[in-house]
């Protein structure tokens, strides 16, 4: 994208510009680093401290912060949104050369639309489906019967295992892993015995799965990932997971087998997830934290321990294995004539 | 495979067929969305509610859940080993043709059985031996010197690095990295010393590992997976780690380097185990524990907190702080005239 | 390497040898497995009692460990350090072969070195730099405007997308991926909205990187990895994310975005790092803790909790959740005359 206006900012994202309608940005910068030509934002208070001498040219900001700002603002109810979709107007993601490379293995009973890439190295087995400007990287594998739609990008060393079926305008991160056996093994005399994973995997439209992301395939049905479902990186999803549409979870969350999670979820960093539970709509698990039974009602989650100083930590160990007995020796306290526990710890 | 009769399965996996022996079955479903020609199965009891309705023309299922079957039963003691293995001969596991792929790279010096399966872009380097019937899926790399028993298979893009050696009729899932160097790091005046990983990875016949789950090398001696170990996805076992044969290990679990793992263990998903420590045989450890010391009985073990209501449990948190001083607090309570604690939190 | 002699080994490393300076040795084992012609090393007490009876030709040793030596003792101030470098004299890694495999897809924009190595079916797009004796692994892609310095390698089926800079010296293991987008989501009335993800990695010199470790290219800034670093496998770090020189990061931990972590920190297994925090130089996180405010000072902190038998945990698990009352009740006992509650759990 070449120079642009703040009138034509402002025009086409439906905001409310005050300052020079001819000035010209060619690109996003932060606040505090930004130079004449930048447009920067402000939706964390935490860098307001930095608004005052920012040398953007234009600030994203909401009325309130319109206030304090030097230069110019472009006026939003939810900034971060309107600077997202600015940052993507100005930075296209580099388009992906239509066809298909020559050391590309591409199986002659797929159909691929005449618009998407293939990458060098990327394989397409038999009968896979791949959409109008979708593009599969480098070293990508897409497994058979599997199907990309239109303007979705697998990047660079994606797997999807056999019929995974991902819809429109998805993204999948390079290293990321759909479709492998669940974990599926029955216990026998002798040892496990495999139990066939025959499901597939469905991910909705607008989807976003991280980079080392894995999602299992499902034993007999599918495994299914909404719309607009976001997930970070290095996070692992069971067989026959189900999440909801427009769910957010954030890296290194584990969701174990046959667990239905609600729309509009929030799952942070590193939680983990029992198998066969429901969480309901709209609810929030803060990071670290445990959910091991179903959460029927909207709300916000925890069960995770802020680090402290070590020394202190172990003392704090050590009396919670005595929590039980101190929870009697406090009842027996509470005795009329309080007999004491005869041995303290 | 097509059509079988339930007569052919009772036979073949010696089961007790109440029913019509010429009933015949292609595929097997879930109890609730089976079609007539499918057959089913009841382990966990919380399906059983889709017994009474189900459309399967068949159902595995033990003597007592046989007596509420409306449909032909296939009686057996274990019904979902049963069931693992009659999904199995129905749905066979598709073949990967012999041979090697055009644009496969394969070390002239590497003995490939006939029967030997090498992918598309896959790389096998110097005097690497795979065994019949094995494949080295699409993109694989095999490490020199790396040794890949008859039967086993590695799915698209996996890594092994040199001198690894997997037994027969093992599975290593998408994105599974083997042999990569331990974390071995000495500290210096002026920062860190590699050690070098000189050790490899032997893992035995019928393992299974997950897509991106880690092995690394040893540091001297070998890393050893032994026989019918199963490890979910993204797993992480540390250099010098033995699990010993029977063992599970759920997702996202951590082993750290130079630890043992017994026999017929079951590890919870998300669980951390620290380095150089002991885990006898038939030990239980549930998700999200850490086990940090030896482990010499057989037995359920477990730290991990279910998440409760956030508010809730900042408070027990901001508590936990103060339980050593709570303790003391009930100790002087608990004195003859009790003296309470002067400064109540 | 062939025979080297002891004498060559103390002269090389600066030790003091206590012993045949002409004895030969050609290659290090461990204390326990060693045979004659091996050298080993003794810096762990708990492998201690192998000392007595080993066959080693010579150990490594600090002055106190010599006098037990039985055999030749090669004497250092720090001995795994010694032994460290020892090792990679001894089994110096495999040289990769200078020059292009021809089944590799290098861009003819990209500028590399006479003496670099570029595997089988690796990738190498545009405008790259790739230095003297630089490896890129087998089936690695390196995004356009990447940089690979001398001496740094690849290993096989890393990823870096566009605009990821790597220093000299440094070792990318398998499967890890660096340069994906961030975590950048805005919410938005119908659902989110992407934040692109326009900064880049830079990675210093000798960084160790572990396999299946993936590290977020920065939202507009870059993600920044400084000097001697040295990250485990399965780590995930995040967009914005400043790591200090020497600071070692053990396996499975996750940090979250906009993190700064100090110099020569160490952050055990599985820890949890919260974003937008910043933690001092120095400081020592234990493993599976997790830290969600800053750090202000060094020292060592820790919140994880050691697994104990189930059925005890539970217990104890059931009366966190009446820790907050049983404060209160225990406050009610300190009053003088102090009034128990009435409904004691």
């Amino acid at each position: 994208m070449d120079e642009v206006t703040l009138g034509q900012i402002a025009a086409r994202f439906g905001l409310v510009l005050r300052g020079d309608p001819d000035a010209r940005v060619a690109r996003v910068a932060t606040l505090k680093d930004a130079q004449p030509g930048s447009v920067s934002f402000l939706t964390n208070p935490r860098y307001r401290r930095y608004l005052a001498a920012t040398a953007a040219t234009a600030v994203v900001v909401d009325e309130a912060g319109s206030r304090d700002c030097p230069v110019a603002a472009l006026i939003a109810a939810n900034p971060y949104a309107a600077y997202a979709r600015i940052a993507a107007w100005l930075h296209p993601e580099p388009a992906a050369p239509a066809g298909v490379h020559p050391t590309a293995v591409v199986d002659p009973s797929a159909r691929l639309a005449p618009t998407a890439s293939i990458g060098p190295n990327a394989v397409v087995e038999a009968r896979c489906e791949i959409g109008e400007r979708a593009v599969v990287g480098a070293g990508s594998v897409v497994g058979a019967d599997s199907v990309l739609g239109a303007d979705s990008r697998l990047a660079a060393r994606v797997v999807l295992y056999r019929r995974v079926r991902i819809g429109r305008r998805s993204v999948v991160h390079s290293g990321a892993v759909l479709g492998a056996d669940g974990f599926g093994i029955a216990k026998d005399r002798d040892g496990w015995v495999k139990v066939p994973q025959l499901g597939g995997v469905v991910v909705g439209d607008d989807v976003e799965i991280g980079a080392n992301t894995t999602i299992d395939r499902g034993a007999i049905d599918d495994t299914v990932i909404e719309d607009d479902v976001k997930l970070d990186n290095q996070i692992q999803i069971g067989h026959n997971v189900r999440i909801g549409a427009h769910t957010a979870i954030a890296g290194c969350v584990g969701v174990s087998g046959s667990t239905t999670i609600g729309r509009r979820c929030m799952i942070g960093g590193a939680a983990g997830i029992a198998g066969h539970i429901e969480i309901a709509d709209d609810v929030v698990v803060l990071g670290l934290s445990m959910v091991s039974r179903s959460l029927t009602r909207p709300g916000i989650y925890s069960s995770g321990i802020p680090a402290t100083e070590a020394g202190e930590w172990r003392r704090v160990v050590a009396r919670l294995r005595h929590l039980d007995e101190l929870f009697d020796r406090v009842r027996r306290l509470e005795r009329p004539g309080g007999s004491p526990d005869p041995e303290p710890s």
